[in-house]
């Protein structure tokens, strides 16, 4: 999407230097910077620090991983790619897009660099298609509470948690892509923005990438969106997924579950926009992430002399536990929107998803 | 509460210089210092900005304010109680104090400003007994559970937003006071601290007044409670009130409703810890204080070199909404604490509340 009237997207592949260019956001919303991923190093550092996150970024971050590696050594391709899958723990399509590259060596003859190469360059392609999908279905609905508004042409409130926009994808984004179609469809749209502690991903990323590209927001406490709800100050939740069960269940970043909670008791719908790829088709239990203390007890931003610096929080002898992650069920869920369609959050809805992919085969 | 192992109360009359010592709340968790309030003007900015905070305590600080007020201008009373009622708009028993006052003042033939002081004082000794009352009356609660965990004397996990502690009162507190009651009886307890954006005050005063008594208590993100209550982690939740309708409903801290919904969600049992004068028997519309959006926009911590300074976290370019409190239904909370003993959270249990309290007339 747009910063500054220029389109980006958060990864590309440079062919004059034969490296990854990425937006790093750890340095976001207080300046926009680029950074070049030239070895496996450079990018699992990347992962882990998250100067690249959400869950469809970094699967395509760990292919372009992949290549890389080969480059560095042509034998090196399976350790590669158990040290990208160990940089984050939830992530299920960093998963997918390992398994994805290396099918492809194995199944191709020809020079295994290119083919790595050319595999992550389609990854990243179609995770633009799937998002501006996701996008199309999802503004269906947002059209739909526009119609139905009493007032003509009254404002559609949306509340998302986290950052599923853009940045966590490579254009576009997952819950944020309904947002940016009906923004340039002229939808009137406004979107409450949770800061998302402790990582601060909203107030840094969402707020950032809605206000370059010129969508109306305002950024709220994590705390206040059960209150806007009870108000009727909201219209619809949008959040994305880290991973989806076939049961209908959604992880996605700590506090979400609650935001799902007060939609429910306010009977405003709460839809989860994501790739089929980070659906687990099998896994039951999902392993819960849990970060470094100091992304709770300290804090970043910039300091007077409009330097970025950090801060200390808590007092020194509070223990802190930080959970990077929580389970909605998906009897709290209105609906999963995919690239495939809108489905209910259950096992039915789970089948019916899978009977489309395969028809599609 | 204990401080070092010295007993503090959070506001005290100094008898030397006539004036008001209180902890100036703003600095905790990373400097203890203690301000004098000498004027009215002192005691007005001590409320609107913090320094003294939480229902109860801003009761007993409005109420040595009038004393200040009449001893600068005995004429000065009703005009010092409108400055001192429009300090914080949601908290109800700030207002009673001011009346308290006000009445007694009005009853007295004697000196005005004698009468003002003793009250005062009376006002606040009175809040350490309700305070305690509140504790032990909590405190059959933790008992029960410690008693029906499966394991001998197992831990009892509490789950608190905000600061509710002795900070937020003269002593005791109101949600903490059955914490202490139980750790100063040597029942086991472990206590989940909201970080309670955006001013933090769990990080920093809850976890402050924790650590300093010597009660085990670990800091979370206000996103974090809802996980931890659907793995069992929590056995119970206690919170404060700013003011309590006379159907149930509570209003407190911004987030607090969240925490409810997941209580009940999850079958965890989730009260409300009030001293009785902060029951509105009288209003039905709360009046949700919205706060400067700065305390959102910027946050205040210790730097690298140990010094109190201010980051900003948002874009520049992003609107932002600060809203202090919410509103929990009573439909969501288990029961009231009060210092008259445990009661519903409906009409009903508050007509009952209501006789208990006239019966004692």
């Amino acid at each position: 999407m747009k910063v500054e009237g220029v389109h980006y997207r958060s990864i590309w592949f440079e062919e004059s230097s034969g490296s990854i260019k990425a937006i790093d956001q750890t340095l976001l919303p207080h300046e926009f910077s680029v950074i070049t991923l030239s070895t496996l190093d450079d990018v699992c550092h990347a992962i882990k620090s998250m100067q690249v996150r959400g869950a469809p970024l970094i699967g395509v971050t760990a292919a372009f991983g992949l290549y890389l590696a080969l480059k560095e050594n042509p034998d090196g391709l399976h350790t590669a790619a158990e040290k990208l899958a160990a940089t984050r723990p939830t992530a299920v399509n960093l998963r997918w897009a390992l398994n994805r590259v290396i099918q492809e060596l194995e199944n191709s003859q020809g020079d295994a660099l290119k083919s790595a190469l050319e595999t992550a360059l389609q990854i990243c392609e179609e995770d633009i298609q799937t998002c501006s999908n996701i996008g199309d279905y999802g503004l269906e609905l947002l059209e739909k509470i526009n119609q139905e508004k009493p007032v003509n042409n009254e404002v559609v409130n949306i509340l998302t948690h986290c950052n599923a926009g853009w940045l966590a994808t490579v254009d576009w984004g997952t819950a944020l892509a309904p947002v940016y179609k009906a923004h340039d469809a002229g939808l009137p749209v406004h979107v409450w923005v949770d800061e998302t502690r402790p990582r601060n991903q909203g107030a840094s990323l969402t707020a950032w990438e809605l206000s370059r590209h010129g969508v109306s927001h305002t950024v709220i406490s994590d705390n206040a969106g059960g209150h806007l709800m009870q108000q009727g100050r909201v219209d619809i939740c949008l959040v994305g997924s880290d991973r989806t069960t076939r049961f209908g269940d959604v992880c996605n970043k700590i506090g979400t579950y609650l935001k799902a909670l007060a939609a429910h008791d306010n009977d405003i719908p709460f839809y989860v926009a994501l790739p089929v790829s980070s659906i687990d088709w099998e896994g039951v239990e999902i392993p819960i992430e849990e970060r470094d203390s100091e992304e709770l007890t300290h804090i970043h931003g910039l300091n007077s002399q409009g330097l970025p610096d950090k801060l200390r929080l808590t007092p020194v002898e509070s223990p802190v536990l930080n959970l990077g992650f929580d389970v909605t069920p998906g009897r709290l869920v209105s609906g999963l929107i995919t690239e495939q369609g809108i489905f209910t959050a259950d096992e039915a809805g789970l089948i019916r998803l899978k009977k489309t992919l395969d028809d599609h085969l």
